[in-house]
C-alpha cells in the first residue's frame, strides 16, 4: 500500500564501480529469507556516517562510531535484519565486534575496517553464531549488481524495498549514485531502525565526505517524520569509491556544489520512500515553511504541523481541516509570532489568511487538494526570507493496527 | 467510556458562597441543549486566569485577558459551548465584546468587569445575537446549587461531565474548593478547548491569587497531554470570593501552603477527568520521572514518553513494550544521559535497568501491569533527587476514529 513507491528494475539501476555486494539467509529470525547484507569496498574507498542521537544507541552504532573515528580505510559493511542488537549491554558489543572480526578474516582485512549495522527486535540477544555461520556465503554471493537484492534483504517491516540510482554529469564526466535504504516509521513497533547506505564513484577525502555527508543527511533523513520517533539503530552511510576518475578535494571546488546537489537529490528520494511506505500510510505529505526568520524556526513549524496526531488523523480523513494546522502553527514556540501575518496554502489554495479563513476560500478547493494521494502544505509566516521542508504522511487505522497488534 | 471519572451527585458537591450559577439553551450549535452558562460572584471576589499560549489565541482569551488586566473586580463570567470563536478575527473580537456588555447590562456590572469564554467549532462566527437572546434565561436560572448543570453545559464532545467539590479545614476553619473542568484531547476535532473553573470561599489578594493559579495549572493542566496539541482556547480561572471568612493575605501565611496543596489537588483531579475522558482512552497513565538533575529535564522525559504515538498504541495493546520506552527517554533531549544509571518500572515491577532489559524481569510481570485501566510508569534517571509527573493516555482506534470521521 505505499503511496508511489517507484521501484526501479535492474536496468535502471547502475552498479558503482568499488562496490560489490552479496546477500544471504542467516536465519536470525526467519528461516528462508535472506537477513544478511555484505558490502566488500575496494581500497580507496572513504565512508562518511551520520548516526542516531538518541542516548540508547544500539551496540552497533556505538561499534561504527569507534571504528569511523579510527581514520578511514573502512573496507566492508554487515547488514543484519530481524535483530536490532539494541539494548544488550556488554553482550551486544561483543556480538557486534565478534561480527566484525569475522568478516575481516573472511576479506583479510583488520576487524576494525568493518562497519556492522543491525535492525530489527531490540531488547532480544542477537544470534551472532548464526550470523558468522552465513557469512561465507554471503562472500560467495557478492558481485557489483546485487543492489535490489541488497534493499529487499535490509527490510523488517517495510512492504517495498528502497532503491534509487543515478548517473550524472559533473564537470563533463559522469559519477554513479546508488543507494538503498529501510524503514516505515522513524521506528517501528519492536522492529528498530532507520537505514540509508548511499553510495557514488566519485572520490571524496574523509574530511570532506564527513562534512558531505552531514549535508545531505539534514536536507533528507533529518527531513522526515512519521511518529516523532528517533529509532536507537538510524544510520546512515556514504560511500565514495573514486573509481569514476572524478575528484573533488574540497569545498570551493566549482564541482563540489553539483555533487552535493546529486547526492541529497539520492538521499531525499531514499528518505521520502521512508514516508511513502510508512506505517498505515495513505497520505504523502509534504510541509513547507517559507518566509522564517531562521532555519530552526521553519523547522519547529514544520514538526509541529508534521507531528500533530489532529492534523495526520484529518489528512487520513481527507478533511481540511484548517483551524488544526493554525492552532499547531500557533504553539510550534515561536514566541513574537504574529498570527495576522500568516498565509497558508494547501497546495495552490490560499486557504487561510489574516489569523483566520481566507475570505475567498472555499471549502470545496481544499476538499479537491486533501483527497489527492500528496499534498504539499505551504505556511508563509512572513518573518524573514529563509524555508525549510519536511516530510511525512498520515495517521490512519494502519498504524494504530500494525503498532498495537505487532506483538500480539 | 471514560476510565473511573467519578461523577459525584448532589449531595457530594459543596456550594461555593459568592457564586451564583445559571444555564440557558441558546441554540448556539444544536438547539434544545443547554450551551450557555452565567457565573455571577459577588463583590470581593478576586480572580485569576492562566490562558493559553498558543499564538492563534482564540478572541475571548484576549477579551479576559485585557479585562483582567484592568485590575479586580470581576463580577461574572460568560461560557457557550458549540462555537470557540476562535480564528474570527475583528468580528470575533467584536462578539466577545458584545457578549460582555450584554450581561454587564443584564447585572449591572461595567462589561470589563466580565469574563468570555467559547468552546466549540473554530473558524466559524460565533452566532452572538441567539447567544444574547438567551443570557435573561441564564440570569434568572442563577443559584448556588448548579454546579453539575454548568458541568454539563460547557460540555463539547466528551462524554461525561468533570466536577470536583471539597470541604477543607485549613487553620481550624472550613474551606470549600468546587469546580468543573470540559476537555477531551487537548484539542478535539474542531472543538477546541480546555476550560477549568475553580472556586473557593478563602480571601486571596488579587496579585497572591494570580501567583497560586498559575502555580497551581503548572501541577495540574499543564501536568496532562493526549496528543500534545495545544489549543487556541484553553483557559484555567481560580475565583475566590473569601466567603469563609479565611483570608490568606501573604505567601509568607503559614496557612498558604495548606491552601495551594488544596487548591492544588483539586485542580489536579480536574485535569486527571480530562484524561480519564479523553478521545479513544482506554487507559489512565501516570508518567513519574524521578532522580532527575532538573524539573525541565524530567518533564523532557515525562512528555517525550507521554507523546510517544509508539508508546500509546503499546498501552493500547496491553503490550509491555519495554524498547519504545528506553526509545522515548533516550532521544528526550538529554545530552549527557548515561543510560546505564537508568531504571524503569511498570508500577512496581523493574523491568530495565543498565541500558536494558533487568535480568530478573519477566514478561508475565509486565504484562499484568499493562493489562490494567491504571498504570504507573517510573522513570529513574540516576542524576539528582528532582521528580515531576504527567499524565496521559493511550492511543487507541478510537482516537483516529473520533478525530478522522469528525466533520465527515
Amino acid at each position: 500500500m505505499a503511496i508511489n513507491l517507484h521501484i526501479p528494475d535492474e536496468s535502471e539501476i547502475f552498479t558503482v564501480p568499488g562496490v560489490e555486494i552479496g546477500v544471504a539467509a542467516a536465519g536470525i529470525r526467519k528461516p528462508g529469507r535472506n537477513d544478511l547484507t555484505l558490502f566488500r569496498l575496494a581500497p580507496g574507498t572513504n565512508v562518511a556516517g551520520v548516526f542516531t542521537r538518541n542516548r540508547f544507541r544500539a551496540a552497533p552504532v556505538q561499534v561504527c562510531e569507534s571504528h569511523l573515528a579510527r581514520g578511514n580505510g573502512i573496507g566492508a559493511l554487515v547488514i543484519n535484519t530481524g535483530n536490532a542488537n539494541a539494548g544488550t549491554g556488554e553482550g551486544g558489543l561483543a556480538a557486534a565486534r565478534q561480527t566484525c572480526a569475522a568478516v575481516g578474516k573472511l576479506l583479510a582485512i583488520e576487524p576494525a575496517r568493518v562497519l556492522p549495522f543491525s535492525t530489527g527486535v531490540i531488547l532480544e540477544p542477537l544470534p551472532v553464531d548464526r550470523l558468522i555461520a552465513a557469512l561465507p556465503r554471503a562472500v560467495r554471493a557478492l558481485g557489483d549488481s546485487n543492489w535490489l537484492a541488497a534493499a529487499r534483504a535490509i527490510m523488517t517491516t517495510d512492504t517495498q524495498p528502497k532503491i534509487v540510482s543515478r548517473r550524472v554529469e559533473i564537470g563533463g564526466k559522469t559519477a554513479t549514485i546508488t543507494g538503498i535504504s529501510k524503514g516505515a516509521g522513524m521506528i517501528r513497533p519492536n522492529m528498530a531502525t532507520m537505514l540509508g547506505f548511499l553510495a557514488t564513484d566519485v572520490h571524496l577525502p574523509p574530511a570532506l565526505l564527513a562534512q558531505t555527508a552531514r549535508a545531505i543527511a539534514d536536507r533528507s533523513f533529518n527531513r522526515i517524520t512519521v511518529d516523532g520517533d528517533t529509532s536507537t539503530n538510524d544510520s546512515f552511510i556514504v560511500m565514495a569509491t573514486g573509481r569514476s576518475g572524478l575528484k573533488v578535494a574540497t569545498q570551493s571546488d566549482p564541482l563540489y556544489a553539483a555533487l552535493v546537489e546529486s547526492l541529497a537529490a539520492a538521499a531525499t528520494e531514499l528518505a521520502q520512500k521512508i514516508i511513502r511506505d510508512a506505517e498505515g500510510a495513505t497520505k504523502f505529505i509534504t510541509i513547507r515553511v517559507e518566509r522564517a526568520a531562521s532555519h530552526d524556526e521553519a523547522l519547529k513549524v514544520a514538526y509541529a504541523v508534521a507531528q500533530s496526531p489532529l492534523v495526520k488523523t484529518a489528512f487520513f480523513a481527507s478533511d481540511p481541516n484548517l483551524g488544526r494546522i493554525l492552532c499547531a502553527i500557533g504553539y510550534a514556540g515561536i514566541e513574537d509570532l504574529d498570527v495576522t501575518r500568516t498565509n497558508l496554502w494547501l497546495d495552490d489554495v490560499l486557504v487561510a489568511s489574516g489569523g483566520g479563513r481566507h475570505p475567498a476560500y472555499r471549502e470545496e478547493d481544499g476538499q479537491r487538494v486533501v483527497k489527492q494521494e500528496e499534498i504539499t502544505v505551504r505556511i508563509d509566516l512572513g518573518r524573514g526570507d529563509l524555508a525549510d521542508t519536511v516530510y511525512t504522511c498520515d495517521l490512519s487505522h494502519g498504524y494504530v493496527s500494525i503498532n498495537a497488534d505487532y506483538r500480539s
